[in-house]
């Protein structure tokens, strides 16, 4: 009997996952060296935790069941509402947290290139300061992290403010800030004439909407903001303030990484809950959609518990990392552990092959002994893929000796075992 | 409003994540030594996966239910379904396939101390060999990773062998031989009258019964087992070989570790589809349930495909795992990374700071800014958890310095960019 795995769901081989995990290991190590700490929380959450956060339209796209106790769960879709149930959990934290988590998550919805219904997603959060310095250090991670995978030069971050943002929309009349919000996340996914209909729905006047759309059009350079928002504000002086701690947020972005930073009005990032700064990535190429996205969300600490905390972190799925990698011929690994194949044709004197095989792995080297008894032809054929063959045969047994074939330069060489153990021991130092 | 993680789940703060995660890289490394190369697949899995290898008892203590495409899913109670469904989906896999995963698995039941509703389950397997052999590179494997991890001395293993206990069992006149394993799973749980009553219930005789518990009460030495065997069977010939090989599979396993190895007639292991050497782990205080357990399972592969693909295996969890090394004294994690407090009582010259944290970060190991602002006594207590505190004021930025406190042995001086570059550049050689 056949069974399939579900649609939209992945099977990993070893090639491939060694791969994943040789990338995933450079993330998590960068968010490390920021100082940040891994957390981890349950697969299945009580589904109120995503009512309270995202509404019902997330609802539907879980995988969500009353479990056999009664209860509504959902198998995660993403990880910010289980790490403030961390955080407010514990008063005692010295803030500011530093925090990254790698968990699974799922979404019920129609996969897609690059999007599944279950994924990797790595989340990085700051909690308890809100300043451009760490707003910028998130970005900075972000940035790093990219950087450090090998994508430098092949993305670019595109920034904007939801203070700022709203701010605008207000101050130009706008009555439904969250409405306008929702439109200017689709900006980019449908024609000029739909949007202008969308915001004329929410009450918009043509003026208004004419002066929005003088915003949207283009990524603007930092140096320009001023100039662009007092094109469209009444007072400029009332949202200066912010317009200086932008500048810096990026002056201070820049210290990061080389990569290309834009402000760019139409980042909004759909959730209604983030409160200043938002960001996204996306390839220079303009292929896919974005790379990675966060911003900051001080009110969210307030559904949980009576504090506001400040907030900032972003995500970043695996399937997006692979697809890009693949694109740019670095979906390889590069620190691969040095590998013995021990290829046996002695009459099975066992003693001395997995001798030798503990001593390989004793000082993190692979060993793996042949266990076929097929003829050494054979098993040289498996060791091919190997960086050494020991061939072990009655003469090496009654020599206490190994012979050792380099496989990439193809050289072979019997040798003692001492021998065999010195020059062992010097490479491991 | 507060909202608390579902009863038997676990969340975890970074200070365990890491002791974790450094046990984790442990056994994972120890298999990759072994030469396994590590799959994943979908933590939500089709429940006929399940039905088809275990039945319904445990389908009942599973998380499962039907999604909203109308299908039965399951989250993944264990991980050798998937694991046989990737195995038998490939057909161009060399044999034998050596693999280890470590998914989270799920299971409706009540929570016990070193028991949850969702841990990490590590998991390794051959297939496509059978032999004493590979049974003893598992077992070999299943207490290295032990070793590994510091709890040498503290386990040891207990070996049946489920085609013995059959031959044995048929040869005593026992009809129903699944009954009677399901019987002698249960032998330390229940007391002897139970244990007899069960028999009887079964239709064995009073004199099979009295065999079968000369067998059961103590673990033999490998070297008494045939004795043992020739008083309860009517033809030992019948059987020598099988006893042959399980003697030579204990000579091997002695190869990998220096742990205690005993025979015990009691291991069955419930689950039904074990076809020869089944072993599980205990400490040896007899504290704890099984550490680990597995064996061998020739038949699997048949409920997907029509071939039979030998295959031996055994599977651990993170709980347990814990429970010992605190027990022992030995949750801590010794390979912390090096790491730096950069306090920060300039008048806000980040450029100069940002500098020296990606300096430190480049070169893998930890820096971490403060941003608070705070007077340095306080900034100096945060920096007390770290190894060393960098301070950096307006004379430090003035002469392009730094002043670095060690803070272990309380030294503190101040030194040149350059050099502290330098002293970094030598430590990371």
């Amino acid at each position: 009997m056949k069974i399939e795995k579900i649609k939209g769901f992945r099977d990993h081989y070893p090639d491939d996952m060694e791969i994943r995990n040789y990338f995933l290991n450079k993330i998590t190590s960068a968010a490390e060296n920021f100082g940040y700490g891994r957390i981890d929380f349950p697969s299945l959450e009580p589904l109120d935790l995503y009512r309270l956060k995202s509404g019902t339209e997330l609802v539907n796209q879980t995988f969500s069941f009353t479990d056999k106790g009664g209860r509504e769960v959902t198998m995660i879709p993403e990880a910010t509402p289980s790490t403030m149930r961390l955080l407010t959990a514990r008063k005692d934290l010295p803030k500011p947290v530093r925090w990254y988590s790698v968990p699974k998550v799922w979404r019920y919805e129609e996969p897609q290139e690059g999007r599944f219904r279950e994924h990797y997603q790595f989340n990085a959060d700051m909690f308890g300061l809100d300043s451009a310095e760490t707003d910028a250090e998130i970005v900075g991670l972000a940035s790093t992290i990219l950087d450090s995978i090998g994508l430098s030069g092949i993305y670019e971050i595109n920034i904007n403010d939801r203070f700022l943002m709203e701010y605008i929309l207000k101050d130009l009349g706008v009555q439904d800030v969250s409405g306008a919000f929702s439109i200017i996340d689709k900006f980019k996914k449908i024609d000029k004439k739909s949007f202008i209909l969308s915001f004329e729905g929410i009450g918009a006047k043509d003026d208004e909407i004419k002066k929005i759309l003088s915003l949207l059009g283009e990524k603007v350079d930092i140096d320009n903001l001023e100039k662009r928002v007092k094109k469209v504000v009444k007072n400029y002086d009332d949202i200066k303030s912010r317009i200086d701690r932008i500048k810096k947020t990026f002056d201070l972005i820049k210290l990061y990484t080389e990569s290309q930073i834009n402000y760019d009005f139409s980042i909004v990032r759909g959730l209604s809950y983030y409160t200043g700064m938002v960001f996204e990535a996306f390839d220079i190429k303009g292929e896919l959609r974005a790379i990675l996205g966060g911003g900051r969300y001080d009110d969210l600490s307030k559904l949980f518990i009576e504090e506001q905390i400040p907030a900032v972190g972003f995500a970043i799925g695996d399937a997006v990392i692979e697809l890009l990698l693949k694109r740019q011929d670095l979906w390889m690994r590069r620190d691969k552990k040095e590998s013995y194949y021990i290829c046996n044709i002695s009459s099975g004197d066992d003693d001395y092959i997995v001798k030798i095989a503990s001593r390989i792995r004793s000082i993190n080297k692979i060993a793996i002994i042949d266990m076929t008894h097929r003829k050494l032809a054979s098993q040289m054929k498996t060791a091919s893929g190997f960086d050494y063959a020991i061939i072990i045969g009655e003469k090496e047994v009654e020599e206490n000796a190994l012979t050792v074939k380099n496989m990439k330069i193809s050289e072979q060489s019997t040798v003692g075992y001492d021998d065999f153990l010195l020059r062992l021991r010097n490479k491991s130092e």
